[in-house]
């Protein structure tokens, strides 16, 4: 049975995996802001590494209230808004949709979950280089990879699908069998990275090249390496050595959080540091590092 | 017996508490870099909350080789160039000399004697605001306090003829019963502060406006006050709050070292972060907040 999926903000994430999706056939909404009537009148572009590609006429709309309902929704907006994510994708659900979450960080799940009791949820985390470059039209640069997990859908055959599905898209995707193993996991990187480059006003490649801040990033990661192991995630210590050997052979790199800053957006600072912080210390653990980067970046997003 | 001054590094504070021997009758020998020329020619003129004066003609030199031996050495010096002193100070040495290291930080008497056995030293802590604004022109801008304590000096009562000379010269000196205490309790200050405003390009007020940078101040403050106390200096946990409240009321002030990050001139990093670190650490006790700022601090200096 095919999926009808929703994608709600088509931005670096959104209209990639989105796009995707429809070039493999599936049926496919998807939710714009600013680029809405741009891309009415001018479709998709992506510009990938795995091949460029345009989409002429795609579902686009202006506002949630005019899609139809969809099986699956892809969440691909910046978790900064997410306070008001149960108003907009309340005209979405039907009685069986499954709400993927494709957003970084801790307690996401949790949180949507108590506002919307009852709907069925999945996160989901991309390992891409991708940015929106203009209206509806997106560069993906490298990378790809996609790891769904389930919070609370009642079905794993339906995640299965939507992995499946993905899959045909030529996407990388897999299913975790631990949601909570992943997110943490993934914030080995996030958070010494995406806090480092904005505090130190850098990239990756130098952050690396300095021995102060090497061994900085490596004492950020065994925290919460430590953090998830006290919150029952066994993550080992020897992923912290990994992730820096794979940093350093990284192109210099600007992570997300540092793109923000640098255009003077809100940065995701609730989802990726106090969530986490919050969670180890409930568990027993205080993640001291983690929590001064938390408290620097809280200073200079509301001092700029 | 009349003590024979000489000051090492005559700038903002050795400008000020040596102009004010001066003033008060004391002999004084001082040395200059950049400014020599225009001293000899023009003098020393110190604006001061506590009255202007003008000194129109001092013993000014350009190198310690021409200089007297002195019975005290008022080292005035950056840190950053503390492993030049042993050659600078050697031509002012005579047998009973006591060399006062007029610094910031902690281990600086340790090293210098290490390096020069058999001197007698003291330490110096300057509670002061001033600011060396041209050549031989120094700003004294509020406080003014001196704290003076023996490292290994033989006889105490030498030390009491310099707090009195300085009182003398309408300073508030004071003699510390122990010059550790002093040094690690200045350090509760300046750990937090100086590397703050730095990583944070800001100043004292905003640190303290927003309350996550002034709980953060806090949490420094506390760690090394538990390093100072691990290595037997009974500093109360209560000083914290009394450092909060100070700095709140203070004037907008940006610390010695936001000063040399603004102009680019080396960060006295070593004796005001690593050498505490590591003498906590040697006691069995790390400062984990205070490491990372001082890593922090270290990229900095490298990558500007």
């Amino acid at each position: 049975m095919a999926i009808r999926y929703g994608v709600v903000g088509t931005g670096a994430l959104g209209g990639f995996y989105g796009g995707k999706l429809v070039r493999a056939g599936q049926e496919v909404h998807f939710l714009f802001r600013s680029d809405f009537e741009f891309v009415k009148k001018n479709g998709l572009q992506v510009d990938s590494v795995k091949g460029d590609f345009h989409l002429p006429e795609i579902n686009a709309y202006h506002t949630t209230r005019q899609m139809p309902v969809c099986d699956v929704i892809l969440v691909c907006l910046k978790t900064t808004g997410n306070h008001l994510l149960p108003e907009l994708i309340k005209p979405l659900l039907h009685s069986e949709s499954i709400v993927v979450l494709l957003q970084n960080g801790l307690g996401l799940e949790e949180d949507l979950f108590a506002q919307l009791p009852g709907i069925q949820i999945a996160g989901g985390l991309a390992f891409i280089c991708s940015n929106k470059v203009g209206p509806g039209h997106i560069n993906h640069l490298d990378y790809g990879k996609l790891i769904l997990g389930s919070y609370n859908v009642a079905r794993n055959t339906n995640l299965e699908q939507i992995v499946h599905d993905f899959q045909q898209a030529d996407i990388h995707a897999e299913l975790a069998p631990d949601l909570s193993f992943a997110r943490w996991q993934k914030l080995v990187w996030n958070i010494p990275f995406n806090g480092m480059t904005v505090v130190l006003n850098t990239t990756t490649d130098r952050l690396m090249a300095d021995e102060n801040t090497r061994e900085l990033s490596r004492e950020l990661m065994l925290e919460v390496i430590h953090g998830a192991n006290q919150c029952g995630v066994p993550l080992k210590e020897s992923l912290a050595q990994q992730m820096i050997d794979m940093t350093i052979k990284m192109k210099p790199y600007a992570p997300s959080m540092k793109l923000d800053f640098d255009f003077r957006r809100p940065m995701e600072i609730e989802y990726i540091y106090s969530k986490p912080i919050q969670t180890a210390r409930e568990a027993g653990f205080e993640m001291h590092k983690v929590a001064m980067l938390e408290k620097q970046l809280r200073f200079i997003q509301g001092n700029w």
